[in-house]
């Protein structure tokens, strides 16, 4: 069966679109590699990528296109909202078909050790690839942004996995980790009360007591006059959505307002919703095998 | 994006396992087409085949398939539970992924065709594929079997729609259609009292003034110590999983009963599950390009 692994890598450009069209023509009409989204950002002058295929013809595509970053971004003259370490800023793999997050681990290091050696760019893992817990955090490791990264370095304790201790001149360094697929998932809330999304929100994530893997915050929706719990569900195999959901139902109650629905924004694993139709139907002996696609 | 297929070839030969293994034979190691099961069943003395892929390649595969069981199998001497009309009885195209029912309508012509011009046996198009609405139950075109398919295609209402109004003399005729996935699909209750399964069955089946597009009986699970209802969801896009599941629910009430899951036997199409999120999450704006594998 063929193995499907999804990759997000952020770059560091997000205004000048030749640069971008360059630097993502790697990824394109390639066999294997299905490039999904290419954003650019203005304000964070910053382009977010998507693509998912075949392990090794992802890495291969991506390295490129890390190549190409690397020649025509420069950091010293880079300015925009979204703090960045590297022309290449992050590249995550993500396990999505007949992967385990291992594989995915060995392919982040596959690439970080390549960046090095053949970019002269010093590498951090992160999240999931991580070598040690101080490294899991992105905002952790990008600390200090490009302009800090020469002086950080310099730190023992953030001697770079791969490469010299000395950031590139102009890319920086790169942070290249593994980690499972993040779903944007809302719920709707029948009131105007915007504490009320707050309160919920509040319940419901890790940050302040609720579910370990959910990071959550309210949202007013002023056209459809209604509020929001607006959440990142980080690892929906540990924190599934249907118990966010029923949970969010239950906590509602209290205010005698109702759930309105849910809507998930950009891609949701297939397994994801399989989790959460087991609960609902209660399905006895169900597997992601039992699903036809799962088959191809 | 790929087209994927799903095709369920019957043939009459459920005991000699050397016949079956040379009629499978060219749907294996074959590039584009995945085998993902044989199941001969002696009784019945029919074998059913169960594979998915590319339409093209899959129509290909089966057409060599249905080619050898024509020269293997001679149907004057065969005998079995199941009823038959032909060495190969039946070639149903399953749409699956990224295609339409009017694409496999299509293959369904288009190997129909091929298989009375070049191996001489008439074809009847039945289901999705049916030329007029007494082929499109498989059960009518099939009345007589193979013994009495020579008087029956006497009658100019059962011309065939391909070939010769003639039976091939050992492999009779056969039946290619078109069809939606079939959800095997049953729920438990927690009771011994058959009866209330029964009922249940009848407040949904379509036979009996339910749903249109169920088909349900009881079972009982000795073993378990309950009853089950049983069901085929024959068109799982206008009869959803969570209305069958909701429904039987309602209706256990009445008896007092709880409704204690259910099951999903062989396989089930994505879709099928993700229309049931969306109903229980209540998902706004919720379409399967939103589930990460559909890109592939």
């Amino acid at each position: 069966m063929d193995q499907i692994i999804q990759c997000v890598p952020n770059f560091s450009e997000g205004k000048d679109l030749e640069k971008i069209e360059k630097i993502v023509a790697p990824l394109k009409n390639r066999e294997g590699v299905k490039l999904l989204s290419v954003e650019p950002d203005k304000d964070y002058n910053r382009t977010v990528v998507n693509i998912i295929g075949e392990p090794l013809k992802v890495l291969e595509a991506v390295y490129e296109a890390v190549g190409i970053a690397t020649e025509l971004i420069d950091l010293n003259i880079h300015r925009g909202e979204h703090s960045r370490m590297g022309a290449t800023d992050v590249v995550p793999f993500i396990p999505v078909k007949n992967i385990e997050m291992e594989e995915c681990i060995e392919l982040a290091i596959t690439l970080g050790k390549r960046i090095a050696d053949d970019y002269k760019i010093p590498v951090f893992l992160y999240e999931e690839a991580a070598t040690c817990k101080e490294r899991v955090n992105l905002a952790a490791v990008r600390k200090g942004q490009f302009e800090g990264m020469a002086e950080k370095l310099k730190d023992p304790q953030w001697k770079p996995d791969f490469g010299q201790c000395i950031p590139h001149k102009t890319a920086g360094v790169v942070g290249v980790g593994a980690r499972l697929p993040l779903v944007a998932f809302n719920i709707n809330l029948g009131t105007t009360d915007i504490n009320i999304a707050k309160n919920i929100a509040k319940a419901i994530r890790h940050s302040s007591g609720g579910f370990r893997y959910i990071k959550a915050g309210p949202a007013e929706l002023k056209e459809k006059g209604i509020v929001q719990v607006t959440m990142n569900v980080v690892n929906y195999k540990k924190t599934p959505l249907y118990r966010v959901f029923e949970t969010v139902k239950m906590e509602a109650k209290r205010y005698g307002v109702p759930v309105l629905g849910s809507e998930i924004i950009g891609s949701v694993p297939m397994e994801a919703l399989a989790m959460s139709m087991e609960y609902y139907l209660g399905l006895d002996g169900f597997s992601m095998e039992k699903v036809l696609e799962s088959n191809l």
